[in-house]
């Protein structure tokens, strides 16, 4: 009776920590897993339009939304440190933007994903750390995108904390601040 | 030993749970308690100078972002019903805008928190089961909006799902529309 009640209780246990015990999880060959439910991770910020390179490549007059996700463990853990635990993962969720719809008729507000971007620490899978992805469709895994590819130095360059743009993060920058580990970029 | 291990399981169970079982609180005498650690909750979406009133009131030079959480057992019991049980928490929190900053030159990313907004339902606790409340500075708690409030009469008639903009909240939308509780508004 004594087991059955201690086993009782570790269902329930693992049950509610599972949000927290969230990993990247690969193919025999590699491949990142669609990251499963991260609409309940830990939201760090939207923006609309962002626009890195040169204004004059923008489309503002057709903007898109980006919602970025973080697993739970680790926003913990940068709570605690001011930086990112191995198997942190991030996703950036692109959306379309809306103007005209139900009582709204000003600004914008979102609409369809157009596309899942994942950025993951695996210090011992990838050379330089991190590594990203692109989610395409209804891909159920993808390979990380080639090292040469933009994101690579872009985050690696401007990023505040250790490859990631903590400075959008309105949240978790005075965090970094306080702990000593955020980089002033460009 | 046996006792101390049961002992040990029930925090580590308690203390993962803590997430999924936040409930409004309130003072003595009827002031809800500012919610704590609202950003861990489910983040639904975010709005960039959304208009309700004529389009002729807004400012669009200077928009406002606005972001929406709800509490994490409320969400989990959408999915399964298409509506909020008693006891579910939305916060609305209201950013700045800007654009310039580290490596952006276009668009618009989230800055300071200006307001803090919390709907609540509490089925016994309130007339009309739902109550508004707005959060100005760092007060600790605050009574409830009078119900002649705008919020009251506007959720109530124009809200897609029992007193919520559930249109405007992409994930939920579909749920909402799959369990036949999306009531369509002009």
């Amino acid at each position: 009776m004594k087991l059955l009640f201690v086993a009782s209780l570790l269902v329930v246990c693992l049950t509610a920590s599972a949000q927290t015990s969230i990993e990247p999880r690969y193919t025999a060959d590699g491949e990142l897993l669609r990251p499963e439910n991260y609409r309940e991770w830990i939201f760090l910020s939207s923006g609309l339009g962002m626009t890195y390179g040169p204004a004059a490549s923008t489309n503002p007059a057709n903007p898109l939304f980006d919602n970025v996700f973080v697993t739970p463990a680790a926003y913990k853990s940068f709570q605690q440190t001011g930086t990112w635990p191995d198997k942190t993962m991030f996703v950036l969720e692109i959306r379309s933007a809306s103007t005209k719809g139900s009582i709204n008729n000003g600004g914008h507000f979102q609409d369809q994903v157009s596309a899942v971007e994942v950025e993951v620490k695996d210090e011992k899978r990838f050379p330089n750390k991190w590594a990203f992805f692109g989610f395409n469709g209804t891909a159920a895994s993808t390979k990380s995108l080639p090292t040469s590819a933009s994101c690579y130095s872009c985050h690696s360059t401007n990023g505040a904390v250790d490859n990631t743009f903590v400075q959008f993060y309105p949240t978790l920058a005075p965090i970094a601040k306080a702990k000593g580990t955020f980089k002033t970029t460009p």
